[in-house]
C-alpha cells in the first residue's frame, strides 16, 4: 500500500463528493469528529438567516411563520431516518444527560408499574461518566442499585433483579461496539428494559432501533451529526411505551410546557402531549436547532449514495487502513490497539494505548494539523468520519505519526510539559 | 401631551443612545420584548466568529482556547450584576423549566434534611404554567402537595406546612410585581424557603436577590436579556445553601458531567462541583451562550448611565404614559387595565382586557408594525423595553390603537377569522 494507492481509492470513492459539504482548512486532517463534528458549509448562512430574518425581522411571529415550534419534531424526524425509528418517534431537545434522566426515569416508573422486585440498573463500568452520574442520581432517588460490570460480564449479569440495562452502543474510549439486537434480546429474556445511548453511533454506524426492539434511546447532536458545539441531543422511545404512557397518562419528570398537550392554553394543570412530544420540556434554542439541522443534512445527503450502509463500509475501510498502517509502520513504539479488529465490534474510531507520552504525541500531531485526542489513562483516540475523510488523509495522518514518533520530538514536548507543571 | 412632547422627552433621554445597539426595522414598534427580546446588532457578527473561527477553524481546541468550558460561569457572572448576586453565584444553563426542576428539587431536599413535616409547595394560581407543571411533577415525586392560591392570599397561606414558596416575581399576564423582600421575609418567618422565577424581571426591573435574602432564583435569557429565541436560562442559590450543599456533599438531581468536580478525570463516581457549578448538567450550546452574552451586553451597557435604576425609571415613565394615553384616547372601547397603577407593583409591561376581539386587534396592530401580543382569555399585552423604546413609540403605538379601534377594521378581521374557522 502506497499513498498513490490511497489516492486511487479516493478517486473511485462514490462518497468522495460529500466532503465538499464541509469547511476544511488546507492541510488539516481532522480525526476528532467523534468529539465535535466539523462545520458544514451551510451552517453559517443558515444561522445568518435565522438571526437576521427570523429573529431580527420577524421576531415572535417566527414561532409560527418559520416553524420554530415544530423544529424539535422536524429535526427529530431527520434523526429518525438515521437510527431506524419512525416519523414522529424522535424529539430533538436538551442535552444527552437530561434526555437520559427523562428516559431512565420513565423506564424505572414503567418497571415499578409492573410491581416487580427489580431494582437494579445494570451498566458498563467503562460507560461514559455522565450516563453513570445520571443513573446514580436516579438510583438514589428511587432506592435502586446502579450495578457496573465489565463489558464481557454484561450478559451474565442480566438476572431477575435487573430493571433496566443501560448501555452506550459504542464505547467513547475504545470504540468497541455492542451487539444492540442481541443484548436487547438478552435483556428482554431476563425481563429487563434496554436503554441505549447512541452518542458515538448515530451518524457513525447503521442503527436500527425498531428491528433491535430497543426500549429507549438517546443521543448526541454534536459528534457524527455535525450539529455544532453543545448541539441539542435527541430522544426516542419504542411506540409500545409511548402508547402505554398515553393510555395511563404517565408523566416524564421534566414536565415542562413544551411537553404539554396544549401549551398555549396556559392551563394550570399539566396534561402530557401524546407520544414522544411529552419529552420536550422548556423553550428550545432555535439557533442551536438550526445548526443541528444543517449538520443532519450533511449525513442525510449520503442517502442517495447508499446512506448509512455506504458510510459504514467506508468507515470500516478507513479504520482498517489506519490500524494496518499504524501497526506496520509504528510497531516498534509500543502502541497497543484498544479497538476491536472485528468489524462488527468496532464503531468509527480507533484507539491505541501507550505507556507514557500519549498527551505529548497528540499535541505534536495537532501542531502538524492532525487533530486527534487524548483520554486518560494513556489513550490516543482517533475518530473517522467518512463524510469528510479521505484515504489519503489516513495515509498522511500515519505518516505524521511516524515522523513524530521517530523524531522523538514528542519526548521533548513531554519533558517541557512536565517541567512546566513542576 | 402631544407627539412633540414625547419627542422632547426622547431628546433629553440620556438612555436614548442604547437603542442603537439593536436591529430595528423602519416603522416597527416592538412591544413584545417580554416574550422575545430584539436582536442586538452585535449578535450576528459574534455568531459568525464563533461559527467560522472557533468551531470551523479551531474545532475542539476552542473548548479551552475560546473559553467554551467557562462560558456558563462567565455569562452567569454578567447576569449576576443585574440581579444582585455575587460573582460565581450564577450559572447560565439549560431552560427555565429545567433550572426550576433542579432548584425546587434541592429546596425540597434541604427541607427534608431538617426533618420537618412540611410538605407543601405554595404558589400562585396565575403563575406561568411551566412552573406549575414542574412543581406538580416534583410534588408527585416527593409526596408533596402543590397548593395554588390567588395573589392576595399568598401571605396568609404561609403556615407551618409550607416547605417552599415558589413565585414568579412579575406576572406574565398582568405585569403585577410581587414585593420580593417582603414575601421572602414572610416565607422565612413561617419557616419556608423562597424560590423566585425572574423570567419577567431580570433586565426589566431592579432585582436584589442578596438584600432580599432569597433562597433560590431562576430566570429566562430570551426576554429582557435579549439572548435570542430559546436562549439558555440561569440559576442562582444563596451562598448559605451552596455552602451547606458543599458541606454535606448534596447532589442536584440532574447530576450531569458538567456539574462534576473534575469532569475530565472521567471517573465513574459522581462528585459534585463546589457552589453553583454543580447545577450545570450536560454539554452547553456554545452558539446559544454566545448569543445570550451579546444580549446581556446590551443591558450592561446601561451601567454607565445608571444601570437598572435608570432603566427602571424610564420603563415606568413609558408604561405610565401608555396607560394614560390609552385610557384618555380609547376609553370608550371598554379596554380595562389589568396592570397595577402603583409603580412598585408593576413590572415593565401593560395589559388590558377586552370582552371580545382582542386577538383581531393585536393582528391589526401587527399589520401596522406595532407588535404586541394576545393571551387568552381576552388579554392585550404590551411589553416596554426601555433599552430600545422611545416615548414617540408609545405615542405612535397608541395612535395606531386608536385608529384600529375607531375604524372597526378589527371587527371585520374578527369576523373573517371566525368565518375561516367555521
Amino acid at each position: 500500500m502506497t499513498r498513490d494507492d490511497c489516492h486511487a481509492l479516493d478517486v473511485k470513492d462514490h462518497l468522495a463528493g460529500l466532503r465538499d459539504q464541509f469547511v476544511i482548512s488546507p492541510g488539516q486532517i481532522y480525526l476528532d469528529g467523534n468529539s465535535l463534528g466539523m462545520l458544514p458549509r451551510a451552517t453559517a448562512a443558515r444561522l445568518q438567516h435565522v438571526v437576521a430574518t427570523e429573529w431580527g425581522q420577524d421576531l415572535i411571529q417566527s414561532w409560527n411563520k418559520a416553524g420554530w415550534f415544530i423544529k424539535p419534531g422536524d429535526v427529530g424526524d431527520k434523526i429518525a431516518r438515521l437510527i431506524g425509528a419512525g416519523r414522529g418517534e424522535v424529539v430533538a431537545a436538551d442535552s444527552t444527560s437530561i434526555n437520559l434522566f427523562k428516559t431512565l426515569s420513565v423506564a424505572i416508573d414503567l418497571v415499578k408499574q409492573d410491581q416487580t422486585s427489580r431494582h437494579t440498573i445494570l451498566s458498563e463500568r467503562d460507560n461514559f461518566p455522565t450516563d453513570l452520574y445520571i443513573a446514580a442520581s436516579l438510583a438514589r432517588q428511587h432506592g435502586f442499585e446502579l450495578r457496573l460490570v465489565d463489558h464481557d460480564e454484561i450478559a451474565g449479569a442480566l438476572n431477575d433483579k435487573v430493571a433496566v440495562l443501560m448501555l452506550t452502543h459504542v464505547n467513547y474510549r475504545t470504540g468497541r461496539m455492542h451487539d444492540m439486537a442481541a443484548l436487547t434480546a438478552a435483556a428482554h429474556a431476563a425481563g429487563a428494559l434496554a436503554l441505549w445511548d447512541l452518542a458515538h453511533s448515530a451518524g457513525a454506524v447503521p442503527v436500527d432501533l425498531t428491528s433491535s426492539d430497543a426500549d429507549f434511546a438517546i443521543g448526541c447532536g454534536y459528534k457524527y451529526l455535525n450539529g455544532g458545539p453543545g448541539a441539542p441531543a435527541f430522544l426516542w422511545l419504542h411506540p409500545r411505551h409511548a402508547t402505554r404512557m398515553d393510555r395511563i397518562g404517565m408523566w416524564q419528570p421534566l414536565a415542562g410546557w413544551m411537553g404539554h398537550a396544549a401549551p398555549f392554553e396556559f392551563t394550570a394543570d399539566y396534561r402530557p402531549a401524546a407520544g414522544v412530544t411529552r419529552f420536550a420540556c422548556g423553550t428550545p434554542s432555535v439557533l442551536a436547532l438550526a445548526a443541528l439541522e444543517c449538520g443532519l443534512d450533511t449525513v442525510l445527503a449520503a442517502e442517495q449514495f447508499g446512506g448509512m450502509v455506504a458510510l459504514r463500509a467506508k468507515s470500516l475501510a478507513l479504520t482498517d487502513l489506519f490500524i494496518e498502517l499504524v501497526e506496520s509502520r509504528c510497531g516498534q513504539h509500543g502502541l497497543a490497539l484498544q479497538t476491536p479488529r472485528e468489524p462488527a465490534a468496532r464503531g468509527s474510531q480507533v484507539s491505541f494505548s501507550l505507556g507514557e507520552g500519549g498527551y505529548a504525541i497528540i499535541q505534536a500531531l495537532i501542531a502538524r494539523g492532525v487533530i486527534g485526542d487524548f483520554r486518560e489513562p494513556g489513550l490516543l483516540r482517533f475518530g473517522f468520519t467518512p463524510l469528510y475523510l479521505r484515504y489519503v488523509d489516513v495515509w498522511d495522518a500515519v505518516a505524521h505519526l511516524v515522523d513524530v514518533l521517530d523524531s522523538g520530538a514528542w519526548l521533548q514536548a513531554a519533558f517541557q510539559q512536565r517541567a512546566a507543571v513542576t
